[in-house]
């Protein structure tokens, strides 16, 4: 735990924010004590909904290592990752992430983090916006063919 | 519900995976019945562990719509999108999501689809991936200034 990254992962939030680059939201990934990539929220200044702190610096931290994975790295972020965001960490496989707001804090601040943590455990078919399965046969012979593919990159 | 959809998504799913770009994993995006951007997953090849289909459409379609929402959109995606891409699609907000294969499917085929939603329910300092709280104070000072800025945009 080091309160310089995390100074510094809520300074680029409040840059982001004043810069009107989007909202309030920081992130640094760090490397054997070294920042190897820095992001703040983007999505209104680049129409990107995706462009979430973490996601930008994930995403710059994998192009910089030219690796599809963060072994060895540990997050620190501005506030608690949402769920778009906890899942692209899963899928990067930091070590640990250090965080400082809250899914609470931001819920005050108007953010849909914790309401979007609430429909994940919703029924698709039930949640806000609907999700309908459809054709489940024909995407599981793809499946089928991924896991007899002899060359294939696991990730 | 548009076969016709499902089955181009289904169809990139099995086109992306063999042209080893990444997993068997397609998805359309549609707007008052047209195609506005397609996707599938390239983690392996652009070394992004969020090129997930889902965000790739969802990146391309707003970039083509130059916009931050894809309201009165439908999201055609041959598997069940994966927390990442869940949360993606909320912050999109589209009007609809059709699927095909599901979370089950892509655990069998070896993906972690479905152990991500067990961890997001666990507490973060337990998790397999361990998160860490620090400094919450100082990023609520960052959530106070974005309450009160005149000039921000919401998302």
């Amino acid at each position: 735990m080091n309160t310089t990254f995390m100074h510094r992962a809520i300074e680029l939030a409040r840059q982001g924010m004043e810069k009107n680059e989007g909202g309030p939201f920081g992130c640094v990934i760090v490397k054997d004590g070294t920042v190897i990539a820095e992001g703040n929220n983007r999505v209104t200044s680049d129409n990107d909904p995706t462009a979430h702190a973490e996601i930008v610096a994930i995403r710059r931290a994998c192009e910089n290592l030219g690796e599809f994975q963060l072994t060895g790295c540990e997050i620190y972020t501005s506030c608690e990752p949402c769920p778009m965001c906890l899942g692209a960490i899963y899928w990067a496989r930091p070590n640990r992430v250090f965080y400082a707001g809250t899914r609470i804090d931001a819920a005050e601040a108007g953010f849909d983090d914790d309401f979007i943590y609430t429909e994940l455990n919703i029924d698709p078919k039930l949640r806000s916006i609907q999700m309908i399965p459809m054709e489940r046969e024909l995407a599981k012979e793809v499946f089928q063919s991924w896991t007899e593919k002899k060359d294939k990159i696991d990730y």
